[in-house]
């Protein structure tokens, strides 16, 4: 790995100096100037490779070739490795050769030094991975994937990658986008007799994929247990600072699961395990973006055991506590993200809320045997961003989920997948950009995730 | 991790009994009745829990219990491990518990022990996963991803999650889907004074993403060296084994590449080792489906080196060899797959064409300053599938792109971002499909992923 590592690269990343290297070692780094001081005798360089959160700092002699150099400029420079007095290492150069000018004086957004809103940087989104914050958030969304990897693998879950353009509207929310060729042409080329026009290319109404889990369980019945890390979509006109209309979901499917609390504790060492791996792998990143977003670096959920409650027992907190709660009860809609938060303060631990009204869930979830008005349904509340994850048993009964009366028509192929050999099944979905808002404390979704799509706004 | 494992699956998995099982241990499986033998004392069971290709045999004595055991039916068994007389380990059960019925007759498409046509199988695609070349081939696909990722980790590069509606079509080809909300409800509530009706969610046409390089591209000019691999969508009206409307793309973006031939060596070393991983996790499955594909195990080109050619030498070369083609060689628009496989063939080995005529090339790629008719760019021809990589060096200078005649209007931020700090860069992109077409061998393109969108079909 060092070979092909050093073969395409000649250079030592920032990110591994501080790791790999020692007192006086010779080596070479590129980077652009993040910040430029000149003293009497030596001139300090800032660079930014994209690999830290951390400048580094690099002294070249004063002489006239540095004195061009300009904050925004790449650089390579050539040197020794020496301890700076607050500690750091830093590289005293004897070459420093500029790669590319910086030109931050010809339109270039964002001033050296300044913090900008985020609402700013936003509207300069092809240029943000230069903004430390943003950059700091993509390599711990990265590592944060690659934990998940990692983990699921370890488990034997086969990850599945289930289809964005599918026939159904697995939420029946109808908040979906629909996909059809853009050239006319095509569509009349491939016209057909009895399908309507725009239609032609798959024979039927197409959308963008709302979740995968119907087509998860579909593989799991083959498989075993998989999951899916993959974009979902939903055509909500809603500015929150918690939804996208494009954005990942993580969702898993469980082979044999026959107890809705076996799903609490699978997904509470899961994520209390995942958040351990980017604790180790990100922590200077992630302390960075917290402390970025005025947030704490404590997670405290992730030493303690954490709560099961069911619906019932949560819905007699919040009624008792009424007037500390900003909104109504509803006994038809499920809780506010204030009465989540509430139920998260006051049981001083994440919680997960079971056993829910039936007439409050999909489908598919499994209808309790002794009380029909519930299911085996559970949502996770968490600190900051109230509800992470949705999860149920199936129901696994042919007749029962075919009889249900929000069953929707051609999804006979669901139904089927229990005829033949059925196996209790059941899983949960997880908003990612939730979930890294929940460990880096940012704000708002449109930070967590590379290129943000929302109503009005679709950039580049 | 064993802990977690044992406490949501009371059971061993088939592929784990082989490696970390011994003669005497007593122990649990669970899983589906592939087939069942009577003899006189003994009833033999071949289980399939989905982990592996190979099927697990276990050994009950016949009494009432097992004789009314069917094959599709779901059971748990708990016994001993015994070495049965082939060498293999198998289950001698004292306890077998049914715990679903098969109902294999009633309209089960695929009869056990028959092997069915692929086109056949695609037919039933929900319950295709119970076909064990297909589960295998999910298998392998699962363990290529995470051999990418692995790899792609180790050498520091930030996975990116690129969208998937853009307003962008890169590729500038017209064959793109065109991605709105359903509901004419919303499109009306969201309207804006001259916005078009249909584009009002987003304020602008909005496409599925046909690659995600022009976004990595301006994730590469903040953190380095960036990659993707995600779905990508063409509109195309293609029955041809290698194409979907849906597939995925493994996509990289190098920081400060200067040459073409360190990206040729990149991707060569990298298709090696992931290979070379997905060899090691996945050899049963892999061999599993290469017998039922009717294709060699053989891979040579892991073992030798790649040849790097011109476009000018290999036009040579097909020119010289004009009666062995069945295809007319054209001056205006590449290679056919027939001539690309004669190329291979005749080096022996795995070709990067480089340095192509620059009017067959999009505008994004760089110019060889000494010949403004060949830009920098590769394509890797492989045995079987023919092409499967596409790369280049990126124009980096902002004027030469801009005065490009096939600069896409609206694209000034893709210019933008060598504007400020610019640095060389280059990428490329790989059929993710294409190669698991590649190393299983599998013929139609439709059979390496799990639900397969193409012209006329779109199901689940």
């Amino acid at each position: 790995m060092l070979l092909i590592r050093r073969f395409y690269c000649s250079s030592q990343r920032i990110s591994h100096i501080a790791k790999s290297n020692k007192r006086g070692d010779s080596l070479g780094i590129r980077g652009w100037i993040k910040n430029i001081r000149r003293l009497k005798n030596n001139t300090f360089l800032d660079i930014d490779d994209g690999s830290s959160s951390s400048r580094f700092q690099v002294v070249v002699p004063r002489n006239p070739e540095t004195q061009n150099l300009t904050p925004g400029s790449v650089i390579s420079a050539v040197g020794e490795i020496q301890v700076a007095p607050n500690g750091n290492f830093e590289l005293h150069a004897d070459r420093v050769e500029s790669l590319a000018e910086g030109h931050l004086q010809d339109g270039y957004p964002f001033t050296p030094k300044q913090k900008h809103a985020p609402e700013y940087v936003r509207e300069h989104l092809h240029l943000r991975s230069r903004v430390d914050y943003v950059a700091a958030q993509m390599r711990i969304r990265h590592k944060a994937q690659k934990a998940i990897h990692d983990y699921m693998d370890e488990l034997d879950f086969v990850q599945i990658n289930t289809p964005l353009m599918t026939t159904n509207d697995c939420e029946g929310a109808g908040e979906v986008f629909r996909v059809q060729p853009d050239s006319e042409e095509l569509l009349k080329q491939m016209a057909r007799p009895n399908v309507p026009a725009e239609q032609s290319y798959f024979d039927s109404k197409v959308f963008l994929s709302v979740s995968g889990q119907l087509h998860l369980e579909a593989m799991t019945y083959g498989l075993g247990n998989t999951y899916c890390l993959a974009p979902a979509f939903r055509a909500e006109n809603s500015k929150s600072p918690l939804h996208l209309a494009e954005f990942y979901m993580f969702e898993a499917e469980l082979a044999h699961l026959d107890e809705l609390e076996k799903l609490a504790k699978f997904i509470e060492q899961m994520l209390k395990s995942i958040t351990n791996r980017v604790l180790e792998t990100s922590s200077e990143d992630l302390h960075f973006c917290q402390r970025n977003a005025n947030a704490s670096s404590d997670l405290p959920w992730l030493t303690v055991p954490w709560t099961i409650m069911s619906y019932d027992d949560a819905l007699h907190v919040l009624q008792a506590n009424k007037e500390s709660l900003k909104t109504p009860i509803s006994l038809d809609e499920g809780f506010t993200k204030d009465q989540e938060l509430f139920l998260v303060s006051h049981c001083g631990t994440p919680v997960f809320v079971v056993d829910w009204p039936t007439q409050q869930k999909p489908f598919y979830m499994k209808i309790t045997r002794n009380n029909p008005d519930r299911v085996h349904a559970l949502d996770l509340l968490m600190p900051a961003v109230g509800e992470l994850c949705g999860g149920s048993l199936r129901e696994s009964d042919a007749a029962t989920l075919s009889s249900h009366p929000q069953f929707p028509k051609d999804l006979s192929w669901y139904v089927d997948l229990r005829k033949y050999g059925g196996i209790p099944t059941g899983g949960f979905g997880m908003g990612f950009e939730r979930y890294l808002q929940l460990v880096t404390g940012v704000k708002n979704i449109r930070d967590v995730i590379p290129f943000p799509r929302y109503p009005h706004s679709c950039k580049m």
